[in-house]
């Protein structure tokens, strides 16, 4: 609806625009062609819910043309609308249900003339089911960096003309050559993990000068860097991890640019970005957006800022901005059919917009997953996390967030104590407890998507001081608890490295270039201690996977006594899954009989990941930081 | 209206029984006087605005009775109730805006014959604008313990027949003999420190043999604890109080009562407490009340174990049981006429009992203050906090709180952080930033009381290392932030110690006894650093209380930068003071344009605590670890 309205206003402007233009003639000037540098989107579909299109022309004075469109049935131009720059024209189209795939041509006449048969296609999701599959608790993520992960064609390394042209794996900071048939020659190995989901850091292009291998300086909305591939090539890299039985979630940046981008360099307008007279750092504080004290200018440098020297921030607020953006997000799901969307720093962009972005999405693909990187501080707490997904809260500064999970910053901080600072009344293994507590403010909080590490922290095998049964206890939490599960690429074959100062936590995998000496993709190629960790993920996802309570069933935990957190995943079938957590340096022999609630109708069970049967069901004895994982039976 | 419903039930019930008593007679047994020992409440008022009433009549053998009430002009005998034990007997009575004051006579006939003249008296509270103030934010919390304040009138200290009789001041658990003459003696030196409000711990009698100088093991509902006075000579203290122009705030507990009351030695009915086969320890979580994932036997640990073995836990869920305490909690406001409840473990009650108890107080009494002891870990975060006052939340399990105000835990953690733990992104002085970040999640967070110790918590000049400027700093920051502000008895004398397990925090005033040495009361009788201590607070208190601003005047906030926390208290009249806290251990240079919205139309100051003019207004210095209290002006 609000989209709808945003659309709305933009195409009433620019009906407006071309009333006073009438009135108004530009100056007469020599007749040059005047070419149509792009058009975005650059593309786009009949069929699609929302009618209104709005096309950004650009082109050197194009804004001098008047735009008429010869007759195409089911089309109708509604207008266009000149901006501050001379270099761009939009124009409004509206698509009818009734209009059929094909080109139409758009007549730039008046003092620059050209022509531009633009493309409308044919919607391949609605009646595809192995598009658009949306992601779950049913999924375990495996998100990696396209550059660091795997180099499956060395001839896309180097592209001339790109301005960080070559690679260099000696510096974390320059590209390193890994690519999308990177990723899909190792199809078999997700699958061997029990991975069903693969997120890939942004693959949109980001021909910056520097460091922009992560991905995060989008310089073109529309296009696929060309050293991961080309962007067909990724539309087929979609359809063949949904045929391998693997999802795939793009990688959203909503609320920056790289500053090297067609939009920034050449500004339709002043208004399409937040300026400041020099660059100001902002204050990383999202707790402005909602806080009662707040001043104007904490509130400011939070949401107007730039993120960083190199990354312009859009102007969201701005209809004709957001409108971009929300047709950008549009064309790469109808494009590619992908299962989900990572949106990166969800919480720094405009409120308001993110509610139109989020309902416009959703409204064309309701079936599509998405969570937010919603970063937050321990200080901060869970009511903060939900204040950015969907919650019980009322609005606060009109904004309830529409966005299905956030990408759980507290639990990531909850396992990590629990792991490392000694059990207490609220501490250590309790901070779990009290977190998950904190969920009766989520709508849903099994949307959540749950991670011991990612690119932009330590990795977790470090954290834990390289403890190898530290580290399959929080991976049996990460397999067991409410959520969707991530995993960090490597964590499974227990690569480290702090995440400051030295970028190390983005090594490339072991074993994803030609010329590695070995490779962590095989067991022959990884360490005992590796193939303990490969082999202990493998069983819990393995098992994970073909056990729906693990995903959808209920979750009962018990408060946390003597250092030992349990908890049960039950299900209206009679599946239970027992997990009891030892987060002490002494084992621990357990009463269960407080747990009788879900253990009553069970006599035996199965240790999950010994495979061994288990007879007594009344004393359970903990071994120090273990997790015991336990299918109960009858 | 919920405790209308309430009443209603318990009055619909009695009636009921009354009909089927009339179908099936008692059996006949020899007809002996049956003396009833008590009735409860004791005596009650026409003119309620709830025309019900519940009488709890005791006496051996007597719901062998019947009752019968000769005519009296607007009240009306609804009906009598049989409990399980033979000795009590519920009498339901409706008072009718017209009925008088005066003495209506109960007659109980059959085997059991007496009669009982039960008083009604006139209200006082509704025409006396000096009662019931209420509690708010332009006051100043004095918290003490009776029996360790002041003893002024040694008369009382030994009580015959009493169970733990006499005074022994050389042990922390005994009684040291304070009472309410000792704390009326005091009232200049409360006046002396801009104190408005006294709250002392229950005064309510606590007849129990061993540890009950803290007043929370109630052995009486209706009196006041004779060590400490007379239950008139409490009227009195309340009303000189008022003359004095100082409040009085009632210390209630519902939760628990003393294992010797004589309604648990003698119990109406087994369902009137939590039975346990053995005592049983309760969990003491909160977070059980709102946890998703709760068992049912954590939930249980919770509400219904007894709080301590001498505390059992009475049934509120019991509607006759919510009756009991509703009145009597109606009775101790209309009989003293005192501004505000401080309810105890207000977390630990039934949360249906919380609602229907909050409301029908505040139905008769809307200006009483209220606020509760929502004892919090700072891992439950503010929303946990918020979930037990009046706060934005739907209800959760039906509960959704009434209770004006919370005693705010978080924020006593959180500025003893401030004070103890390094300034970091999230930690140190950044801690009150966030914590007050969320007050969004409160109906009004300025309802809360403020804190920096109490009778059950480290005094804060141990926990800030007998640091003179750290305990200055948070005095501050006390009497300048949002809310009520509270004071432990002797923070102002520097009085210390840790909480447990010696019990010191419980000290006695120096001076309050007449064999003291010395006493902290005059200034000849404080150290040096104390009168430093005393006077500092004196002064802020002083000013806080003829200033507006520091009491409903808005807040305003900045990020905390360079370990600096700086905010502005201010008002629609042009009053403004600002408070910059340095939680560092150097001095900091702060360039004020950044707070420019608070500071553009002043151009000068007066530092609050020194007295000294300010005159530039763009660079300021604050020292180490000090706060800075300045007014602006223009």
């Amino acid at each position: 609806m609000n989209t709808c309205k945003f659309l709305l206003t933009a195409w009433l402007l620019a009906c407006l625009q071309l009333t006073s233009q009438a009135a108004t003639p530009p100056p007469a000037a020599p007749q040059k062609p005047a070419p149509i540098t792009r058009i975005d989107p650059t593309f786009w579909w009949v069929g699609m819910k929302n009618p209104r299109l709005q096309l950004l022309v650009h082109g050197p004075g194009i804004a001098e043309s008047k735009v008429e469109m010869p007759a195409y049935p089911g089309v109708t131009l509604d207008g266009f609308q000149r901006l501050e720059s001379p270099n761009y024209l939009l124009v409004n189209l509206t698509i009818s249900p009734q209009a059929r795939p094909g080109k139409l041509r758009l007549q730039f006449s008046g003092p620059r003339k050209a022509s531009y048969d633009y493309e409308l296609r044919a919607r391949t999701t609605p009646n595809d089911p192995s598009k658009v599959q949306g992601i779950s608790s049913a999924d375990f993520i495996y998100l990696l960096m396209p550059d660091r992960f795997a180099n499956g064609d060395p001839k896309n390394d180097n592209i001339k003309g790109m301005r960080a042209p070559v690679v260099a794996r000696d510096s974390m900071y320059a590209r390193h050559g890994g690519d999308l048939k990177g990723i899909a020659d190792h199809f078999d190995y997700f699958k061997e993990l029990g991975v069903t989901a693969i997120w890939p850091t942004p693959i949109v292009e980001n021909d910056m000068r520097k460091v922009s291998y992560h991905g995060y300086a989008l310089t073109d909305y529309y296009k696929v860097d060309p050293r991961y591939g080309s962007t067909d090539d990724y539309v087929r890299f979609v359809q063949r991890a949904h045929q391998q039985g693997l999802k795939v979630i793009h990688d959203v940046v909503l609320n920056h640019m790289g500053s090297e981008n067609y939009l920034f360099k050449d500004q339709p307008a002043k208004d399409w970005f937040h300026q400041w007279p020099t660059f100001t750092r902002g204050n990383y504080r999202d707790g402005t957006v909602n806080d009662p004290y707040v001043s104007a200018l904490d509130r400011q440098l939070f949401s107007t800022t730039w993120f960083d020297t190199s990354m312009p921030d859009p102007a969201q607020e701005n209809p004709l901005v957001a409108t971009y953006l929300i047709q950008n997000f549009l064309w790469w799901v109808e494009l590619a059919g992908f299962d989900g969307y990572r949106i990166d720093t969800y919480t720094y962009s405009d409120p308001k917009f993110l509610m139109d972005w989020g309902q416009a999405i959703l409204d064309e693909y309701p079936r599509l997953g998405m969570f937010g990187e919603t970063w937050m501080q321990p200080a901060e707490g869970v009511s903060q996390q939900a204040f950015w997904v969907r919650n019980v809260f009322p609005p606060v500064n009109g904004f309830k967030s529409n966005l299905p999970g956030a990408i759980d910053f507290l639990l990531h901080s909850a396992i990590q104590e629990a792991l490392t600072k000694e059990a207490g009344w609220a501490e250590g293994i309790a901070k779990l407890y009290y977190t998950l507590q904190g969920d009766w403010m989520y709508e849903d909080a099994g949307r959540n998507v749950l991670f011991l590490d990612n690119h932009d922290v330590s990795r977790i095998f470090s954290v834990l001081g390289e403890d190898l049964r530290k580290q399959k206890m929080a991976l049996a939490w990460l397999l067991t608890c409410r959520g969707i599960p991530q995993l960090y690429y490597g964590t499974e074959v227990l690569m480290k490295n702090f995440s400051n100062p030295d970028g190390l936590v983005r090594a490339d995998f072991p074993g994803g270039w030609p010329a590695d000496k070995r490779s962590a993709f095989t067991a022959a190629g990884r360490t005992p201690q590796e193939e303990e960790m490969f082999s202990y993920v493998r069983t819990l996802a393995q098992y994970r996977k073909t056990h729906p309570v693990l995903h959808s069933g209920k979750l009962m935990h018990f408060v946390p006594e003597n250092g030992v957190y349990t908890y049960f995943r039950y299900d209206e079938q009679g599946n239970t899954v027992m997990v009891m957590m030892n987060g002490s340096q002494e084992a621990k022999a357990v009463d269960m009989a407080r747990f009788a609630e879900r253990t009553k109708d069970y006599t035996a069970a199965r240790d999950v990941l010994s495979g061994a049967a288990v007879a007594d069901l009344q004393k359970v004895s903990v071994p120090p930081y273990t997790a015991l994982v336990w299918e109960l039976r009858r």
